[in-house]
């Protein structure tokens, strides 16, 4: 069988190119004793994978130059070595951006059930960005109701989720977007009360949408956005620090306005979340999400792409905002 | 009776200086219903004062130019007209830099005992100072047998605290002090393992005196040196932000490192700490403090003035960390 694999090129600074990458074509691995053959059908572009492939402080060690781009997937095994994973079974993993992967258990983050929802879900709504978006809000941004939720990347993979799940919380979530396009979208489908367009002045605007200050900043992008956002966070206010999307390179570290008086004064409680600090409560969240899925409590939007090509220039679109909804290569 | 006050004459910015200050002298005042006569008998000079008069962000609006200036002091009641105060007893609370003051029950911060601990104890040890190391350790710290705190303006009067509350838990205090005769002082009395002056090149000495990095950070000055700090702080680790000591000015907003990255992927978490949200815990924690002190748990210095004209530049003083333990200036 032919397999065709996005390989690591070269290796950016900052967010990587359709340049950094290569389409190479090779024959599908064989196993040894311990691993299972993944067919890989939905290919996941999530922006934390610019994190893989910089030099820079982040949570795992850079992919190698030559070596298949690091990447989560939803795939169907083929055949197995491996005692505790059967042929037929669905998975979804780090099988990275090709069509085949011999893969070992470890890789494995979650088994996916094809009857309780929608395949591609598996890499999205009940992948990592649903599991953060419930997790990360309710661990650390604790909404109250009638607390004000303000979402940047308010239409993406994550916060078109956490807009919900804030509304169900009794909070009043408001998205940070780049258009109105996308904050019309954020109001019409995914819970928001109000939205803000970072391309207008923001400080008017939030004040404006926030009119008793922001109680949950739930940050997806960092930058001059949350500088702004900072300013009008309220006495007690929860900071999720969930991604820095809008932070081009962070060798050397950009400088921006100290928060240590903010955060003092206002008695804020800013933390980082990584959703695979919380391997274990995978499968309870994701069925708390179908669920909700199912009888109609959560929508979601997908992106889906069917050219392995493409990926590489699907990771741009996602910095750039292009995307509608979680990006994904559909490949079979 | 003669009333010594320090008022207020002049907003400055950044850090007060004796000039923005003035000694003047009135009658002792008379009494309303529901006020009691304080004379105080320790004046308290803390960090936090450049806050009560700073036209800046702050958790209180500033003192009025022409009024007595904001502090906490001890003192005893000789006169009163609130039912609940009587007079012969002794009081922490807002009574500020003069020799009597007209106070309702509102500007109480706590009852002091004084067969408890020696008085002077009650603007220090048992006063915030004491009580923000205590309940900021443990309650955003939360450090665990092994771990290493490390903490700056370590031989200030809320530092020297940390240091001997962070050994009794188990853990391994460091200490962040500008002077190697500090630091001595901070091992030898205060429970620290090991000092760093932050006059040496840092990062360095950051790094061999936290093998394992630093897992609590309990930041009182903010600036460079935490951003030194934070490049050293470990997976999961908590920082504290307790004061902001070593920034003179916040207007404008200084800029600094952003941190955002750190946060996201060691998951730290920072949250401001207020003294003033916890006062319903003061008198128990007061109380485990004065027992540790009767016990010879816990050690304190104190740096007594007997001037109260030299309030003025006691403040500057502890800004420059030029005290030796907790300044107070002694009226009686």
């Amino acid at each position: 069988m032919n397999n065709r694999q996005i390989i690591l090129a070269s290796r950016p600074v900052g967010i990587p190119q359709p340049e950094h990458f290569e389409l190479v074509e090779a024959d599908a691995p064989g196993l040894k004793d311990g691993e299972f053959l993944v067919e890989n059908h939905y290919l996941s572009v999530d922006p934390a994978q610019r994190g893989y492939v910089n030099d820079e402080n982040n949570y795992a060690p850079p992919v190698p130059i030559g070596a298949v781009m690091r990447a989560m997937t939803v795939g169907k095994v083929i055949a197995s070595k491996a005692a505790a994973v059967k042929t037929g079974e669905y998975y979804y993993g780090w099988f990275g951006w090709q069509d085949y992967c011999a893969a070992t258990p470890a890789t494995i983050l979650r088994k996916v059930d094809p009857d309780q929802a929608p395949l591609s879900t598996g890499a999205g709504l009940l992948g990592i960005n649903g599991l953060t978006a419930y997790l990360a809000l309710h661990d650390i941004g604790q909404p109250k109701p009638g607390e004000t939720v303000l979402v940047t990347a308010a239409a993406g993979a994550v916060g078109s989720i956490v807009g919900q799940l804030a509304k169900q919380a009794g909070a009043r979530p408001v998205a940070v977007v780049g258009s109105d396009e996308k904050g019309e979208q954020c109001v019409a489908d995914y819970g928001y009360a109000a939205y803000v367009n970072y391309k207008q002045p923001l400080e008017a605007e939030l004040r404006e949408a926030c009119p008793k200050g922001v109680d949950v900043f739930f940050d997806n992008t960092s930058g001059e956005i949350a500088d702004t956002v900072y300013g009008q966070v309220a006495m007690f206010g929860r900071v999720i620090q969930c991604g820095t999307m809008s932070i081009a390179s962070w060798v050397p570290t950009p400088m921006g306005p100290r928060k240590d008086r903010e955060i003092l004064t206002r008695r804020l409680r800013v933390q980082g979340f990584v959703i695979f600090d919380h391997a274990a409560r995978y499968d309870a969240t994701a069925a708390e999400l179908a669920a909700m899925l199912a009888d109609g409590r959560l929508r979601y939007a997908e992106d889906i792409g069917d050219n392995i090509a493409d990926a590489p220039q699907a990771l741009v679109d996602v910095y750039a905002g292009r995307n509608r909804g979680k990006k994904l290569i559909r490949l079979r």
